[in-house]
């Protein structure tokens, strides 16, 4: 094989403290912007139009918080999992700096973790990834663990060296660069009177609709996001798998259930943080995906007064509607239709 | 169920003269344009180009005036047909403003009559829809009528109120807010050498072409129209009905059989005017769309001697090409395969 | 059949020097950059990022070269194409202006030789197609040869003309109208630390990535292109004919070996010529496309120090991984699995 054609990192190849800086460099706009919205129906108000962002106090319409992680995401798949075999799960992700169309986002990631498994076949890779704006502003960083496979089973890759990850994103880590005009901001136009002082921990909230996945849209969405995982694309080479199916990139399901989570949480124009997530089934083409949200506590934001943040764990189920909120089982194990458990918390506007 | 989730409106939660004002406004970008361009391969030299826009006058290339009709009805679903059993018909629709890129566009309604049926169930909610751009400039306004389910059958409901409505919308109220530069028009860039004084009432023109559609097709369009309605996008629930599989937006069909009929109609370059349209049967996906058009009436603009109007009604089917027309049977229904009965005003320039 | 409907031209309906201008100029946007993206997940970065672009010495971000050459490809098609039987070769295919969002790209083309077939069915067609920008600046001409059906096997149609073409375009007549910093270009952001000093004449690259055709995938495409060949989206015509399917549009795979060969020529940035192209075997949807290249020739620039050129084949497979290079048979003949031949010359940075 040629040596000019990447074949990504193996368990080996990784080091704690390695620095990866990561390829393609990509510049956001209004035409994601569109493909976006044609992808999921998302209706935020504050990432759906100019004159209701400016009212809110910005300077002018910013990107949904997930086409943003994305992007920063696609960027380390070359690096990070062309070789993974599963996706573990997110921690300590923290939004920065807004971004706007006409921004060019890149993306380093640190090895901040690594773990062998015990049939020595593979092993856990920890990384944190930075997504920095064309200013050299951080936009977004979180942790991701990903299963990768060893290159040669035989090779000695050392012990355990595991990172110290929060639960979740402390109040005091998220980053609320704008402040909102609350008495400009207009509950009619996006599409609930419900603002932060209206929820209440514990609430639980059946996102009602359902969206059912084609082929072609999910491979539009990654292509776009330029993640290059094979599993997503080639139906030739998942054939001759078990698996028998392309399997959808999990992200483009945490868009899906977001833009669902609309009818219930139209405020909460953004993702402050990214606290946790797991895939836990897989998804295929002609799943339905349903969504309900459990508001898990409720933050102040020191010394504002003009928004504050809801931890929100939404989960998102494949051909199940989710009216009973469907989770875990009595063994404590997500029920076969549950595919996501996403933990994040949302910025939503204070009563002015 | 959470209050928080919003279940739509029932028949009787509607009141002639209720306004309803529309959430989620929108911002029309290049990326729509150009998703738009993807998803129907529209081939209008206006809305392709902004050169040659400019050349007839323009500042700059204004929007398909389809695309804009859609975002504009999509605003309204939520309010106004969620709950609806089908989408009856159109009446009164006159374009304003042009809508350029980086237009916002926003939707209020108002009630304009009430029918209950007499089965009990349902009954026909009437709607004024209005669409304003940033500078509260009307884009577009039309009527349109739904049957909505009852949420309780039982529920008093009161006797008819029928709005009169005219069956296509007056020369006198047409508007055209630029002046088209007949002596830069170039033909050979348009398509076609047929400008206004070429049409004759009467006149049938079969387009020839050919379109199948895809789920990931009408679901991405309705998805970029933040079209709300269930039918579209829920296979898992659809499979649960009689119907069996996900409904195509009507308005998939219109933007369908708009881009064929540049096939013969390649200088109609806007929409003035919706008179009527009648979505006559269901379309799936693997359906292919076939159109064909009559002139019904050739329309002088008063004191205008760029531009003239023509009445048009394109027809659509579905798996059945035009060369005959197909169009009612002699019972006077439509013939099975007709899917589209659209009678709408278009602009053409006149020879210079 | 309505004189206004466009019926296309058969093969007796040129002759050579006649020049055809074509319909529907098309604006380039970010928005069919987005799209683009989206459709082949291309990763070229000074196609995917304005700080890459300007960093290399662009004033902003140009367009990708092979959507510039299905824009002004798409125009031909209804006057050169439309009665077409096949879509025999490229040739003499070279770059001008680059094409920057924002810009308008028009085609005319010009008949440079006809061949009747014996068969007096048909013949081929070859023209010369100029695309232009809004300045009038050629941003691309290329030869391509189409077998096009008679109106009227009996007519009268003259002997062979045929235009003398070249085996590939020279490097006197490669044009590349902008000078790259090369202290500045950064081979860790492009994904590849090889630049044209490291590629060899002879040398092959299995690009070892699949992607998987969905109907809606080269069908969005195609429209994006308004390109209007009937094969490619039509199922109820196509469902009547032998082969039974819709075919997909050549150029959709030239775009996906292009995507794809950025895993071994990710400095590749521009392609400068396009010397021959065969599609040798058709594509449905459900294929899998695979591609290799082999560099054919190495091209000094006269005068320059900044960039190089590689002439290249890049080869295409449906279903059929590339790791042993699958071209012809001992026959001479294409493999069955081998569904594109693509010559090209492709610009590099050189060393700094």
């Amino acid at each position: 094989m040629s040596r000019k054609t990447v074949q990504g990192n193996y368990f080996e190849d990784f080091a704690v403290g390695q620095e990866l800086v990561h390829a393609t460099p990509r510049t956001i706009t209004e035409g994601d912007i569109a493909l976006y919205t044609g992808l999921y129906g998302s209706r935020f108000a504050a990432t759906s139009a100019s004159t209701f962002a400016t009212t809110m106090g910005f300077e002018r319409m910013p990107v949904d918080s997930l086409l943003a992680f994305h992007i920063v995401f696609g960027k380390s798949v070359p690096d990070v999992s062309l070789n993974a075999v599963a996706n573990l799960g997110y921690a300590a992700g923290v939004y920065g700096a807004p971004v706007y169309p006409g921004d060019t986002l890149s993306t380093t990631s640190t090895v901040i973790g690594l773990k062998p498994n015990s049939n020595g076949k593979s092993g856990n890779v920890y990384v944190r990834s930075v997504g920095k704006n064309q200013h050299g502003e951080t936009v977004l960083e979180y942790v991701r663990w990903v299963m990768v496979r060893k290159r040669d089973e035989s090779a000695d890759v050392g012990g355990a060296q595991l990172p110290e990850l929060p639960d979740a994103v402390d109040a005091s880590a998220l980053s609320v660069p704008f402040t909102i005009d609350t008495a400009a901001y207009d509950t009619t136009l996006a599409g609930s009177p419900y603002l932060w002082e209206d929820y209440e921990a514990g609430e639980k909230i059946d996102h009602v609709d359902g969206m059912t996945i084609e082929e072609s849209d999910h491979m539009l969405a990654t292509r776009l996001y330029q993640n290059t995982a094979k599993v997503h694309f080639n139906q030739h080479a998942q054939g001759q798998q078990k698996i028998g199916r392309r399997l959808i990139y999990g992200g483009h399901i945490i868009s899906l259930a977001r833009a669902l989570s609309f009818n219930g949480l139209a405020n909460a124009q953004f993702v402050l943080a990214i606290n946790g997530g797991t895939h836990s089934n897989p998804t295929f083409a002609g799943d339905t995906i349903y969504a309900w949200s459990e508001v898990l506590e409720k933050i102040e934001l020191p010394g504002r007064s003009d928004a504050g943040a809801l931890r929100v764990r939404t989960v998102a189920t494949k051909n199940q509607p989710c009216a009973d909120y469907p989770f875990k089982g009595e063994d404590g194990k997500y029920l076969p239709n549950v595919v996501l458990d996403f933990d994040y918390t949302v910025l939503l506007p204070r009563n002015a």
